[in-house]
Order: structure tokens, then C-alpha cells, then sequence
């Protein structure tokens, strides 16, 4: 069984890469575009630092709260469709039996194939649920440790994105000099980032670079001009 | 057939929901967050409306931006593990078909059977890659469509749920005045948000209430405590 492994560690690879990919986005833009708008509009380096501050708990505990109760949502949600087709391969037993059919001939299996087989799964409910619930439903039992992990990992990511493009701030005296050392740390940040997550997700790393690059570029330049015309 | 409508509506309100609480939840708590912490550190109603919309800019676009490359991202992925399959059942034509019997055991269907139903999907090679795909792999064909709309649904839902906490600030001169009125209306439209979100993802709608206003107070008082310890 070579292919076993193989998936196992894709998918989890796939869940961690993905709750690192959503917090270090935001956490890497926002905060940097953020500081980026504020210091064309202010020139104290002490307010730019308590904003990007108060953003990066703000979000990181947004997102990461919002992870967590989007796996336990996942997870109730699993539950109660599991329920739903427990109760119908009872109350609707033809039409259910008729719809494991269907998903047979669906797949190019003959009408006396179908019968059979469809006939042999509804004599084992267990079994019939899951299939139902993967083949009609397209869901898959969710890992309930998730929830805290993703979390976790979500806030960790943002957190770490978030001291990259407010340093400068911290360490450099004046705004004006430590927005620039700010825009190209953090759009290098976002470039090798970027590439990371383009080779993890099976994307062109380049383009993937690229594209991350931009989301930042354009968040920034968007923050900085509201914050320019108010100003 | 009242199964299949059923069904389509679930998955379609369920994505679009998805986005609108992905948006929503943290455009309602980290501009508000964002702006109660600064109305700890200074005492400028200015100040806080530029950063609280340099906010709602990044926030909006690292999302909306972040929600169409992710959506994407699971279009490209979904592609590139089909390109693998259609390998995989040509170069390792047995042990793919030893697979699909291990599925059909594994609901439950004996030896014979299993073999049979096998045999007769490795004839038809579409059928055969959409069964693993669906099977050993549980992913199903993304809509294309859907990188857009998310994008678009993410970012406005952001942008109407920002503009909640931030409008005090905005509409009265004081920046104490505006902080108690922010955060009563906030965590009001996270009450009422949290109940309407319960309703449609089937969580019960209390909790989810208390769960959603929870989150963007929690925030709210992180980023605050951190801005009045810096200033």
C-alpha cells in the first residue's frame, strides 16, 4: 500500500499548511497595511505601534476564535446530517435505497449491478450511512482535536506575520524611514511566503509569490490613500 | 426525487453563509477591537476613523483577495490530484483496482461482490477517476464560479459589518461618547449576527449569539488593555 501514507500525510500536511496559509495572509497585510496607511497620516511612531498592536490581538484573536468555532460548526454539522440520514434510511427506505442505485449507475455500473449492490450495502446500516454521507453528501467525518489545533495555528501565524512589517516601527525613530524598511521587509516576507505556500499547496511557487506580493502591495496602497485623503 | 433540491439548497446557502460569517465576523470585531484599543491610548476621534478605515480597506481586501486565491487554490489542487489518478489508473492499474475493492469491503460488501462491482468501474475510466476522487480522496469538483463570489461576498460583508463600530466614531466628537456607543451597538449587531448565523448553520442560535459577541468582546478588551499599556 503505497498510496496510504502518502494521502495521510497530503491531507495533513494540507489542514496545518492551510491554518498557517489563512493567519500569516492576514497577518503579514493587514498589520502592514495598516501601519503602512496610518504613517501617511500620522507621523508618531508610538500611535502607528499601538494601532498595529491592538490589530494584531484584535485579529489574531478574531481569527482565531473564528477558526475554532468554524471546525466545531464542521463537526455539528457532520453530526446532525449524519442523523438526518440515519432517521431517512428508516422513514425512507425505498428512496434511499433507489438513490444508492443511482449514484451506482452514476459511476457506469449496470442496472442488475446496481440493484445488487445497493441491495447488499442496506443490510448493513452503518456502512449504508457513511456511504451516503460521503457519496450523496460529500462530507467526511471531521477530527474533533481540530478545532483547538486550528486555532492555534491560525492565531500563531498571525501573530508571527503581524511583528514582521511592525518592527521597523518599533526599532527606527522616525515614521518616514521605518515605513520604508517596513514596505520592503514585509513584501520580501510576503514574496518567500508566497513561494512556500505555492510549493505546500501544489501551486506555481513563483505565481503563488507573486500573487501574495500583490495582495499586500494592494491592501497597503489602498490603506495608505483612505488615510492620505482623510488626512 | 425531493431529496436532491433538499440538498442543493443545504450546499449553496452553506457556502455563500460560509463567506458572509467569514467577512462579517471579523469586520464587525477588528475595527472594533481596533478602535476601542485606540480610544484607550489617544484621545482623537480623527485618528481612530483613519485607522479604523485603513483598517476596514486591508482587512476587506487581504480577505476578499485571500478567499478568491484560497477558492482558487481548491479548483487547482482538486485538478492537479485528478491529473494523478488518471496516472495512477493507467502506470498502477492492480493495485488501484485492489483500492477500489478495499472501499467496497470496507462498506461492508463480501469478497465476491466487491470484486465484481470493481471490475466492472475499471472499464470505464471517468467514472473510475470520479468514484476515487470522491472515494479515496473525498474531494469533489469545485465551481469554478465560486472564486469570485466568494471573494466579493467576503469583502463586502467586511466592509458593512466595519462600518458598524466605526459610525460613532465618525458621527460624534467625542471619543469617549463614541467608544460606549461603538461597543453597545457592536456588540448588539454580534448578538443579532451570531443568533442569524446559528439559524442558518444549524447551530442552536443562543449559543451561537453568545459564542459570536463573546469573541468580538474578548478582542475588543485585548486590544484595549494592550493599547493603555503602551501609552
Amino acid at each position: 500500500m503505497p498510496q496510504t501514507p502518502h494521502i495521510e500525510r497530503h491531507f495533513t500536511a494540507g489542514e496545518t499548511v492551510r491554518d498557517i496559509v489563512i493567519g500569516m495572509s492576514d497577518g503579514l497585510t493587514v498589520p502592514f497595511a495598516l501601519a503602512a496607511g496610518l504613517s501617511g497620516a500620522v507621523n508618531s511612531s508610538r500611535i502607528i505601534i499601538t494601532a498595529g498592536l491592538a490589530e494584531i490581538a484584535a485579529g489574531s484573536i478574531a481569527m482565531g476564535l473564528g477558526g475554532y468555532l468554524a471546525a466545531r460548526s464542521d463537526a455539528e454539522h457532520y453530526v446532525s446530517e449524519r442523523r438526518r440520514e440515519e432517521r431517512e434510511i428508516i422513514e425512507l427506505r425505498d428512496a434511499e435505497i433507489a438513490e444508492v442505485e443511482d449514484v451506482f449507475r452514476s459511476y457506469g455500473l449496470s442496472e442488475e449491478e446496481s440493484a445488487r449492490t445497493a441491495q447488499s450495502l442496506s443490510t448493513r446500516p452503518v456502512a449504508w450511512v457513511d456511504f451516503m454521507m460521503r457519496f450523496e453528501l460529500g462530507l467526511e467525518a471531521p477530527d474533533p482535536k481540530r478545532a483547538l489545533t486550528s486555532a492555534l495555528t491560525i492565531a500563531g501565524a498571525y501573530i508571527a506575520g503581524g511583528f514582521i512589517p511592525l518592527s521597523p516601527y518599533i526599532v527606527l525613530a522616525h515614521t518616514h524611514e521605518a515605513l520604508i524598511f517596513s514596505v520592503v521587509m514585509t513584501l520580501l516576507a510576503l514574496l518567500i511566503f508566497g513561494y512556500v505556500k505555492g510549493h505546500f499547496t501544489g501551486a506555481v511557487p513563483l505565481r503563488s509569490a507573486l500573487q501574495t506580493m500583490m495582495i499586500g502591495g494592494i491592501a497597503a496602497a489602498a490603506a495608505f490613500g483612505i488615510a492620505r485623503l482623510i488626512s
